[in-house]
């Protein structure tokens, strides 16, 4: 059994990669391992030897101490693997198989996974629906920024690359398959994306560029991506949007100026509850300044696809009501225009195949957009600095030189 | 050219019955007319004798003064009439032809028209798209709370009932296709209602009674309706509803004890912004207590279907932010939960003939359901103030007792 | 181990009730077994104790000698019971649950699976997508006519019914959820019925009758039944619906005469490719006639359900080009007035958690509308020699007298 | 009053530019007018001059003699053009207004226009729903290749360009949206294409070219066309696809090499009934050939989309039953694998402003696809006769040489 290390949270603005475990086929306790879920057996489950795993927005919330993940948590939830065993009731997959793990951890046999609502099982997290990987109230499952990494369920979870020279050549590209690309695909499909639609996305991270680049594979005839940053902007100026940098203000101006027209017809929010103000105010916190942007921008008749996440408590907000999970909403803006919003974490099984073969058929270049860069596991804490910086990068962790060396 | 009488609003808490001018093929100068409005031909227009026409909920939202409404504003949008005179553009509707009338004016021309998304229709309304009859800020097109009544695009708005003596013998039933029926079918499509689902429905008022009866028409398994109102829980509980009353606190425990569990599939919100709280806070108005109500009841991976009204300013509210149309909303619950939302005016068009249709082959008791009561034009001012104190009745004007002639 | 008793089809015409084996863990050897599954282990499978195992037309088709069904085949694949046994990879599923059976074999584990499409699964029948128990050419999965099944991948497959007492009131009624219930409400859903709806159903079997109650259940408003059997007629008589004697001739003139106009929104074909044709030609096999009807009798812009069979290759056909699957369709027809046909074995588990929910809530009355009738075990030759006579009932074995003791 | 000139039938194999009547707001008796339509006043009709009007595969299909249409017919409906004139009805087209014209001629007014389905019109045409510019039984409403034609219910039916400039300089893309670009497009969507999907397009005609670049559009991964014209194959293989010639065989060989496995996701028949055979039967005509291909390549779940033209008779078939429309079709096959179906006309309007959109903001070049080649009005016969001939060409003609002029 060789060893292994992972990403560890350490409490605020700290991360560090260390010795731990290599996985059994039984959940262990250890750092936010819900209590009933200790012990539990895991014959469905394959071990992974991780290929790529990637930094996501959503560790930075961990990170930046906004809230109760404990210390000694192994982070990581996008996860790229080679299968090096599995256990004995895994009929389907094989040792040697490439594979793209959903962040969303799914049993595959309960009501919500069979009806294509993986993102929120009933079974693997013993808190709520839904559950991921190396996450804060997620059930206790170990994240996948590590060598080796264990994912239960594996026949029904894991999405296998038909070719695996094939894969490898792409592999960035794929990579991208365990959260970002369906996310933001998710976002535009839930927006109503459609050929010839116009596309508001609010933010320019990865999730953002994400939905930009899905929005177009969808056949979108313009897509506006908004940001406060400015290198994040040209990023997605280089694939062709148009960008509008709302710390100029409100951005209906500048909608106008690109379409003719002060709306568009679909919205997608890729920032979430850390959203910022608009102009004069983007110095400041503003967590429902996106939904309400939304929909002063989306035409009466349109939908919003919110990706970006929203929290039931936030500790580190400003205000009380926000401290308890609620915003204030101009839900009547919305209803006068009858707009429909689509939220929750994007059940990835639905859209990963699909979006492979959009890959590996170079219909689209998922890597490219979001500007994925590969970095050793052990400059893991670099990443993580760098991107909550506001790098204008998709960080993905390398543990055993694979990517290095395909590229 | 007969004479015609209409009921006016007056000023917080009146209403009256008043002479008021028989409708022309034009849009004239009145109370609450759009400027850009006036003098607007209408030769696609058909004029109705009115058999039918409701007072609903969201009149009494301008009689309690909380809006602009003008005075003198001729009130009225669900109307059933018969075809006294058409334009000389009408080429289908004929004299003669009894008739309903989607609550929401719609061109039948425009890009949401084509959509089938006539609650917003871009061609009828000078502020915003969207309209209907006797309402503030919606262009001024005069109400049908009155002896005779306009209905502009009339071969696209008019749903002609296919035999008339057969349709007088339901008169009353099909008088709820102008808005509550179609409304409370809307709340509950866009809730994901289907055959064996469990519901709640939050208002036992005439919406929330409509889509209980359309939760029963899409087979739900069970139906379960939420009031502060003894009388309207009784009213429910006559064509098998299952009720709570919120009065006595948060409807968690009482779904559970029906259901068996604490969560329902669907959740229909009939009551909108005037919603008071529940429990010991029943006497307040909370205009977001209902919406938070529904995320904490509606399972993961369940829709929100939102009829009720949220307004963009509410003049009257309590809180600051309510007043600009902002309430505090638990959005992160909703998006933990992977909810979807659906919002806005209802497009009767898409649901109405179908609706017709098993009402007039008894499929439907929804006048029973909701206890439409007909009563004389002239009484309109009590059946107001009825329905204001909370009446467990759909009051249904009868400008030429032909309600009282065919019962 | 106790021991075991199925129904086998024993030759043209002949079914017995025979001592066979108890199941075990693994894929045995057999008639109808594929070479490629002998041997299958299966730790993901339940054992059951029969408790209701329905006759079912599309056995009828094996009897009558029009397959290359082998002898000694065990036939049923409408399955209700008890568990009794679990292997050790099932991990929800609990000895003593009471469950219903879709009758479609699928692993929960591959593509078509993942989208919902367990009637086309890719893993269970090693000939093509798709099985079932009991079933000749379907990969040799046992029938469960038996005391005793086994069932694969049972935490996928099982539906468990809450409450076991109160399901064993209705057990009827459940019993229909393995196959007719929901293939006769995906015909119905296929053909895109609603609230107001009207709707042909040819053949009024016991899967045109579960299409009927379907189409109620769905709302709709007239349910037109066409049969050439009287008394199965008489059978959709009781429960509401209109009913067609197609041995009179064609149905357009009737249709006319129930609704008005000679045409449907929607059409569902309950017979499939054994049909007889309409009027003076009804003793003759037609097999396309009731698709040709349907597409007469069915509105422009409206859809056709078919979850009658249809077959690749019928050596018992009068007409060469049928023997070998093909049959003579007015297309065009269909095509001029833009009609859809959705096709298919029924994906039970799409549907059969609601429709259990409808049944439990007292909402249908399934077991009564297709005269569901228990007879013992071993008087299924009985069963089967009436049903293939015509009689309006749908027989239910009952292996271990639990329905006549329920009832 | 200016004159006119069209493109006349003049009996099988013969069309002639002739002088024709200025179009008039009422529909005069003329070759091919339903005698119930003569006389009927259009005051909501626009008159357009033309600026491009395609030659169409579905007018060969008159020309060449195989329906009843009379001789002087004029033809065409794929029509764009600027309006010259408007009916007193009209209130929201503009004289001097660039649109582009639906093929199906649809009321805006009956229960199909207003479910967006305009394919199947109920109240255009006498004989039976759904009507056509100049086409045999479509209810005689006069084509539009010709220098001026009138358009019934032109604020229902007419798609506006919005800047006239701007689309001048794309005027032949545009061209395309009143048929090919859609119908190509409505086959995809019915075939249910999607990002990744993979896709087998029968026919490399202007649909099935327009059909491929919308599987493009849409996302596709692969898409294969497949014809026995070897230069329309190269034209298809010019932008992505890949080809493949059924002239040397059934193409389930060819699929598989293309893909790694011989089905794929979705199939679109872009030919109709005047289908040849597959390999050696490739001079014959076999007019369910594409049918049954596509259910052979198409995988279990599938989905096939139908554009391509099937009649209700045809004279000229070598088959009787395929002269009453009747085809052998191997339906148990399509059953064995639950295909679904679609059928029938594009309903034009349901899909041409996004395609507008689309090739507006340059996300797609269907005019250089499906090689849009301009030529006179006065050069028509001898469009006709090349592509007759099976030149990988869409002809346009242009009436007022504005096409020559823009390009």
């Amino acid at each position: 059994m060789p060893g292994n290390r992972g990403v560890s949270y350490d409490g605020p603005g700290k991360v560090e990669v260390r010795e731990t475990d290599y996985p059994e086929f039984e959940l262990k306790d250890g750092p936010g391992v819900n209590p009933a879920n200790v012990g539990r057996k895991l014959p469905h489950a394959a071990i992974l030897k991780t290929v790529a795993t990637n930094i996501c927005g959503s560790d930075q919330h961990m990170v930046r101490g906004r809230t109760t993940a404990p210390q000694g948590l192994i982070l990581g939830h996008e996860i790229t693997g080679e299968v090096v065993d599995v256990g004995p009731d895994v009929e389907f997959v094989k040792i040697g198989d490439l594979v793209s793990v959903p962040f969303n951890i799914a049993c595959g046999r309960c009501r919500n996974c069979k009806e294509g609502k993986t993102g929120v099982c009933e079974n693997v997290n013993p808190d709520r629906p839904g559950s991921a990987y190396g996450y804060v109230d997620m059930g206790g499952w170990v994240g996948g920024q590590a060598d080796y990494v264990l994912v239960p369920y594996a026949d029904w979870n894991l999405l296998k690359f038909p070719d695996k020279d094939r894969a490898m050549e792409k592999i960035l590209d794929l990579a991208m398959l365990a959260d970002i690309f369906p996310t933001g695909f998710h976002g535009c499909v839930s927006a109503g994306v459609k050929p010839g639609s116009t596309v508001y996305i609010a933010g320019a991270g990865p999730v953002g560029l994400a939905a930009a680049t899905s929005a177009f594979l969808l056949g979108a005839a313009v897509v506006i991506v908004a940001d406060l940053n400015k290198e994040r902007l040209d990023q997605a100026h280089t694939f062709g949007c148009e960008t509008i940098n709302v710390a100029l203000g409100e951005p209906k101006d500048q909608i106008e100026h690109i379409l003719g027209e002060p709306v568009v017809d679909c919205a997608v929010d890729a920032v979430g509850f850390e959203a910022r103000g608009h102009g004069h105010e983007s110095e400041e916190e503003h967590p429902a300044t996106v939904l309400n942007t939304l929909m002063d921008v989306t035409r009466a008749g349109g939908a919003l696809g919110i990706p970006g996440l929203y929290v039931t408590g936030d500790p580190g907000a400003h205000e009380e009501a926000a401290k308890r999970g609620s915003l204030s909403i101009r839900i009547g803006l919305g209803w006068a225009k009858s707009h429909s919003f689509v939220t929750g974490q994007c059940p990835v099984m639905r859209y990963n195949r699909q979006l492979m073969m959009a890959i590996l058929n170079d219909r689209v270049q998922i890597a490219k957009n979001v500007n994925a860069t590969a970095i050793p596991l052990d400059d893991a804490p670099r990443g993580y600095h760098e991107f909550d910086e506001g790098a204008a990068r998709k960080y993905v962790l390398d543990p055993h030189g694979m990517l290095a060396r395909s590229s």
